[in-house]
């Protein structure tokens, strides 16, 4: 933290501000300039609120320096974490597909969808036993029948289960019967079912809120890591802006930055993240050439009939042959990072 | 729901559309019309997903017609709802204002803010036991000891408490202390919260999510009363965009929007609104100009030493001439809306 | 500028980043601190980019501390700017309403209009004679011809005409014809345009683009001062964001903003703001709560033939009665204000 | 257009409707539902504002359903345009590749990055003699001084030359020096230039507007089009939003989307696009993927002293290794849209 006085600001003025640093209990250090004089704070262990001082007299700026980040971050973990999901990994060399329908229906239509991505070589399963629906009046999920029939396409088809939790409850069950507990958009800052999932042992999706900045993001990771949960996988599932030809915004930028940043894993959704099917293959290839550790994707047997989001989800061929090109454009994305480590190194 | 199919859309392609609808349960309804058919549906209850039929061969567009409120809207209610909180009521004739401190610190604190906010006239004091903070590791609150410094102003000053709720054991420690449950920002999407304060016959202050729409908010609105309680009032807080010179975006407009559409009161909160000092006391103006039901305003006996968003609280004095000016301005507003109620209403 | 280093900064990083500032013909200030080097930077007349910084070794971040502001600045100037405007002036104890059709169609709607806007006591009359129009087969507006209408409406009715130019040759021609020369919103970074309008002696109004900053607001307004011409109005007409129950999102908070960091008079313009009819009393009230010096108003006589913009514009009636509202809320407004300067200076 | 009307809507009502769109020189046609009216509107040659309506008596909503599109869509043309730019082609099989620095700042620093750009294989550079900075006192650039460094480059090395134009004289500058002319973001609705642009023979580089939506896009180059000059690229550049961590956010999505609805090519921009080096490769490898037609790279002999967007530049070797990796991928993409032509045509 860094206050900067404005150009005219009298001794008493610096004076009161050093006062209010030392009672907030750091050392405030006046650095005096030619025009105006700045003052650092030093003492603190996180972020400071520069909402102590912006409004004292003579302030003209109260500028963070700092980043409160401590468990997400590469001084702490310089190599990037590979997390382990049920028989699984996300986040090391090989590119992980999470695909299945938006919401369990019934079992025919699970099985259906389970036997196609496992049949891809995807190794993780997806859909929605409890779904978080804008209006009450639509469908909610099937919930814990919704889980058993997951459970089941694990069983037959060895996939590793990665499904949503909107409440603590939904957590006990996802601990129950799958093998990632996924955390939706709408719930990115619920602080308290973060906590609640930090005290599991299984792995987290951590989707993207609508309007979360980077900070906000990587800050709801860390409050699951604080209650001792280090598995966390991130996903970004699109932002809310005012483009209206898809459903959301891609923000493709946040994959390398979280890569910059943090040690943690980032897929991306490009079910949600567009809504729209013809969107979905193009955006899945730019995921994938941007840099991300997975994908997830939203398949269904017959998508004008699904329950919900039935015009992102893509029909069985299709996925198909989307997972047939991603991993050949992954492949070749590797080869690059091999052959040319050094600029880029110099680059970031 | 209307279904407008491409102009050369063959027979067979609107035959399927047909097919699809009646699949669903619904009637559909084919009206050719000179350059292209469009299909109208009917026998639905509530508002149909466009997805079930945007991917269909021969379909250009599918637009909702029928908006999915029940609960909310002034077609059940034509008049305006006054909401019972404690002894006193919100979305009558007479500006609610509710103040206090962000956090409930300490007693001495509290006492101090509700001593001024019970001079002031006002009739709801405000402060938090459980704040959802961005970081893990900044101020959380003091939980249940809190609420308890809470009730204890209410005794000592006479005033109705409105404090947040995070989750489920949050509700029923607010629902003990507590006169109102408010329902914050990060939540507002927040279901299982939704539904289980929708389950108490407590008053329910619900914030607009930072990226919320006028329809996302309004159904959160009917998650809560399509559990039975229909005490919900409503609260602009600031929406999130690219404009940096306030942290958030107070987007006035929707006052109007919610009046005409709902028979809910909303409330405006120019202290999140704008988080700066300076912002508060015009912004507050403006949202009684606009037509809001009341204020939510942050209090602090010393900002500058406020565990969390000291930049945006007034102090007691500032406060103290805020209520004065906004008193006299909604006075009025009354006298404007009384002296010309006929041209107003051809307006809306 | 201030620089600051990463923690493990080398001397050599620090001599580079100190070597670069003095290329850039300034110098640069070392200041130690106990986790980590910053370095100042003067000599600098205006803001320094980042970029010359960012990506040299050792350095964490480049941050701004001057804002590139002169002429718009209260340190320029610390009283308020009054622009004259025509006969009448703007920025001054009187609300100044600007008001007519958004398009000029024929003589007959103007004068109709503008004997409206006159009857009101209104001393401003606008109307567009070139229109800019999203999609090229919209009506662009009736060139100078519509000029010499308006002309016509200021001789009738001792009204001054504020009126549109998108290009150099329409600045000529307002300059012959109208009174104040407006510059749209989606023209606010043209800054060819700017300068042109810069390089007249007629005031300018200036309307804050859909997607402008603060700070790009206040230096488009110094492109046109810097060329001599500081008769400077600007006006806040809303956003672009995701909210989509009106057309755009009026930010009110950017008015006291303005007002705090420059000398120069801001008006509001509700009808482009919100865009449809019901709202624009409501939020023309609310800007005059908020400070604003004036209203940019549509009225056509019969909004639903209008050929342009018909959804946002009053009627006549609607318009006498909501000027003779904003007067009366105006007049308050100034009370407030002599009442009680002393704690509103002390909260800025 | 078609016309909603309110379930109980008289009439009296839908007749007044229908003779609005009468003396609007168009056809009512009322078509009675089980709950309500609608009306549909023929005999219309474009769109129509929906705001003739809205506020009529009875009127629930007015839907647009013809877009005002004619010489961009697919309608007019369905095979995909090829834009001839000087002795080269964009829009065909192979990946069109701009590049250069931001700002001509002298004839070494031109021809030094021309050599790398002409060695890279590309046959495109660009650099800007006309700077639209944000701040009036920030570098303008070298006018036709820097036109000319721009023509000897091309001389030089056989690079066709891509060069912004901020006004008529701009336009015909780069029409006399240069061989395609971009127009900036912050003029893509300065509708006068548009149209000169489209009286001109020169190919046109149309940059998105930061808060553009796709029709905005799309009838910005119809503006162009529609004065008979058909060359026209798109070219995305990142989108203003909430997010920080970069400088706009790139909406991918928007490539997929203009190759849906129109002919024209569509190349975007990482450097302007995320505005921070490390972010620039990862950004062009995903906008190959998404199915751009080209991109736009800055290229600086030493990033850290360019008198613009320096942090954005990369250096000549990160360009060199750029070209290379894209080169690669696009090849890839090319292989995979000729195996698989089928299942993706019906996903669109």
């Amino acid at each position: 933290m860094l206050i900067v006085m404005k150009s005219g600001a009298s001794q008493n003025e610096i004076d009161r501000v050093i006062e209010v640093i030392e009672i907030l209990g750091f050392r405030g250090h006046a650095m005096p300039g030619e025009g105006r004089t700045a003052i650092g704070i030093t003492g603190n262990k996180g972020a400071i609120d520069p909402a102590h001082f912006e409004n004292l007299p003579g302030v003209a700026d109260a500028i963070r320096v700092t980043k409160p980040y401590k468990l997400i971050s590469k001084d702490l973990r310089p190599e990037r974490s590979v997390v382990k999901v049920g028989n699984a990994t996300i986040g090391g060399d090989e590119l992980a597909i999470i695909a299945g329908p938006c919401a369990v229906e019934n079992p025919k239509q699970v099985l259906a969808v389970a036997e196609s991505v496992a049949a891809s070589g995807s190794k993780f399963f997806r859909g929605g036993a409890f779904k978080p629906r804008t209006s009450p009046y639509a469908f909610q999920g099937m919930g814990e029948d919704g889980l058993k029939i997951l459970a089941e396409a694990r069983d037959q088809f060895g996939l590793n289960i990665v499904t949503e939790a909107m409440d603590e409850q939904g957590v006990d069950l996802v601990v129950k019967y799958g093998d990632c507990i996924q955390i939706g958009a709408r719930n990115m800052q619920n602080f308290s079912l973060l906590k609640y999932a930090g005290q599991t042992r299984k792995p987290v999706l951590l989707k993207r809120g609508l309007s979360a900045t980077l900070d906000e993001f990587l800050l709801a990771a860390e409050y699951i890591m604080s209650e001792g949960n280090y598995d966390v996988i991130l996903c970004e599932r699109g932002i809310r802006t005012f483009a209206d030809h898809a459903r959301n915004t891609m923000d493709l930028s946040i994959v390398p930055a979280v890569h910059r940043m943090t040690h943690l894993p980032i897929i991306v959704d490009p079910s949600h993240g567009t809504g729209h099917n013809y969107l979905v293959n193009p955006l899945a290839r730019a995921g994938v050439a941007v840099g991300a550790d997975g994908l997830l994707i939203e398949v269904h047997p017959c998508p004008e009939e699904a329950l919900c989001d039935g015009a992102q989800a893509l029909t069985p061929n299709q996925y198909l042959e989307l997972v047939t090109q991603v991993n050949r454009l992954h492949a070749l994305m590797v080869e690059e990072d091999a052959r040319t480590p050094v600029v880029t190194e110099i680059a970031v």
